[in-house]
């Protein structure tokens, strides 16, 4: 297949180039002052930026002799007063220092104060480093065009991108993958056989890898001490080793641009659960007006937390996880949706310092030896899903917290929707149509790269 | 409450006596030679034997010098000299050696042949140390009748006897325990207090215990690198401190002769069945032909055969058990019976090495990440209990003995009457009555001693 048919489609052309060197000339005529230095960061600055991503970063470079409270008070200063002259609009945003969310026509322009220091080893805020970056890619990277193709063919395989939702590959990631291996196709050919805490060094010594344990290990070239690779998560790096497999065996335009997925019809739905036996449960909600990289994570959290409780209450789960768009919907697929009255806690050992402890606790039930353990039988509250769900949504806030439901979801959960058992498929078909295409996905997952 | 009264029961009157001394009288007659001394043991010699129990033991002792073949040929030879003086029957039995089962009248008497050594801790057979403990008891035992009372109460309470069956006191640990507490009263009043691991020595220093994990730890007082405590399960023991725990409580002579049991009729087991939500098994088979040492550990190594393997299916057990009669039936107390067909299975760790054989083996499944693991679904064999107890049972014998299935009873197998779910009490009314005080003991059952 001919990538250039791909390039076509992602690189900017000449007037959005043209477009975008005009704004980067004017910003940095804005930008001039005698307290800071201005240097245009991220992948405008690369030439690894893909058509239609008008999103620029200006980076304000101060003496480090300047108290962090100067930097900051000086920065958003500075930064308010390039807004202003290019007539745009801003909202503060906060990382591990304040900075500026602009916006200008139709550009993102975010404008960020940092330290202008010499050595990368030694920053003293993340953003310091960025300009090391650029320095980097600029000064090694002969063809950015092979980014541009490796951007698209992970975002197209989802796995595009460090943010909390995704967990994917950062656009730094991406040159620097194309900077070890020279092209695109020579990537996806390495990358092809790749598994979980496979290693990228830029530097001559081999010991850094070991103190990181993460699916792909890449060790920053500006700073051996780091691994670009932190937030990527096993189930990102694999989406991509399989969608590499998948390429080398048959490449195809596919790869770049998803064909639009054919979701499951309620029938099929219906065929699926009764092929699988299993039982389903879903909680859904409004999704709270809040970043994804709040939202995502505490999603996460979520579904790990009521995991934790159905299997305390002895319900079996088999899969969970959730889908969030305008509502979010967390998702149950049970393997045990209803247990006996009676259940058997398994104590300390007869010989335990604590089974003098555990005889007293249990001093009302009826306790017995199994295999040199002492067991007691108690009563469960609780013998089917449904009525244990039903009651744990309408516990107050504050001890759903405590059981570790976030804090943006626990105030949710009195007026969630609750569906299980035989309604759920009334629910799914009350739901986006692209829930259908979240469950067939979940039916026809497979992540093996052998 | 009067001990004495208990006594009169249980104590051999004068008529008993002075029979068992006239048969013994004979039996030492028949027994000279001038090869070995004739010895006898058990409780008898020492004085602590319950009424109707007409069992002797008589030893033989020979010289050391002579060889194990020697005497095995000589004492055997001996032995059945003797019952033909008397004119019993006999057979021979095989225990580390073999000896003489006879049978005289209505005495039981055993006749075995062992070395005449000086020092207990060298002995050269386990036999050879029994004369050493009838030598200790006579020589400390102040008061036999305690002992009495005392098997008395382990028999009435299902802990006397250190057969595999009961597991539990032997008549040495009942002179033992008395020797050291005085009195049956003083020593009931202490094991009440008794937790697993509890240690009696008679010897002076206390290093032994630590070599010994046991419920009670009794340094043999003739060999202090044995602990006479090693058959005794922890169920037993407990059954004791707890028996001894409720007579301090409230003394009454039906801790000595136990009231009839009156069993559950189908009625009030159909209404347990109901309140504990569980489903049973129940699987049954004439008892073989074997000696009760040989079938209880085998059905109880048949039972924790049979639960792992239902445990592997996804069929979780609450609890299982065996009754053993004319009849025995496996009892199988189901927490799940019925599961989805679709499973998951729980791989290696993305990051180890044995990641790969998974997904080798697993390359026609669908595999995924959970936690950083890697995972599959699989589809089950069987989702009922039924139908996968209906498929084991039907195996070859050699299969059954691979998965655990002990010999005497993987051949019964395919006889045996299989019934579970709503078949259990029409099942139970087909068994004999002790089975439904077996039931009512299963839910009564309570050995907490705090």
């Amino acid at each position: 297949m001919d990538l250039n048919l791909i390039l076509d489609k992602i690189k900017p052309d000449k007037k959005e180039e043209e477009e975008m060197k005009s704004l980067i000339g004017k910003l940095l005529k804005a930008a001039q002052s005698k307290i800071a230095k201005p240097l245009i960061c991220g992948s405008i600055e690369k030439g690894t930026w893909l058509s239609g991503k008008n999103e620029v970063d200006l980076f304000l470079l101060f003496k480090p002799s300047l108290s962090k409270k100067e930097l900051e008070k000086k920065g958003l200063s500075l930064a308010k007063k390039i807004i202003k002259i290019m007539k745009g609009s801003f909202v503060i945003a906060y990382a591990e220092h304040p900075y500026l969310r602009g916006k200008i026509g139709k550009y993102k322009v975010d404008i960020v104060p940092c330290y202008e220091i010499t050595d990368p080893e030694k920053i003293m805020s993340a953003v310091d480093r960025t300009p090391f970056h650029v320095k980097f890619v600029k000064a090694n990277l002969k063809n950015p065009d092979e980014v541009r193709l490796l951007k698209q063919f992970c975002r197209a395989n989802k796995c595009y991108g460090a943010d909390l939702k995704t967990e994917g590959f950062s656009g730094y990631i991406c040159e620097l993958l194309i900077i070890k291996y020279g092209s695109f196709l020579n990537l996806v050919k390495e990358a092809a056989k790749w598994r979980a805490g496979h290693a990228i060094s830029f530097l001559e010594t081999k010991e850094d890898y070991k103190k990181f344990k993460t699916p792909l290990i890449v060790i920053d070239p500006v700073d051996r001490n780091r691994n670009v690779g932190a937030a990527l998560s096993a189930e990102s790096f694999y989406r991509f080793v399989r969608a590499c497999n998948d390429f080398v065996k048959k490449p195809s335009r596919d790869f770049f641009f998803k064909q639009e997925v054919k979701p499951y019809s309620l029938k099929e739905i219906e065929k699926e659960f009764n092929k699988r036996g299993t039982r389903w449960y879903l909680i859904s909600f409004e999704k709270p007006n809040v970043l994804d990289d709040i939202i995502y994570p505490q999603l996460r959290r979520c579904v790990k937390a009521l995991d934790k409780m159905f299997q305390q209450n002895g319900f079996k789960v088999l899969r969970s996880d959730f889908y969030c768009n305008k509502e979010c919907v967390l998702i149950f697929e049970m393997e045990t949706w209803q247990v006996p009255k009676i259940m058997k806690n398994i104590g300390p050992d007869v010989y335990s310092k604590h089974a003098e402890q555990f005889l007293k606790h249990y001093k009302e039930n009826k306790v017995f030896i199994e295999d040199d353990k002492w067991v007691v039988e108690v009563e469960r509250e609780f013998t089917t899903m449904l009525h244990f769900l039903n009651h744990l949504l309408k516990r107050p806030e504050k001890e759903l917290l405590e059981k570790g439901i976030p804090s943006k979801i626990a105030p949710l959960m009195r007026k969630c929707k609750l569906c299980g058992g035989g309604d759920t498929l009334k629910a799914i078909e009350k739901l986006p149509e692209d829930f259908r295409i979240f469950l067939k996905e979940w039916f026809e997952k497979d992540l093996n790269v052998v």
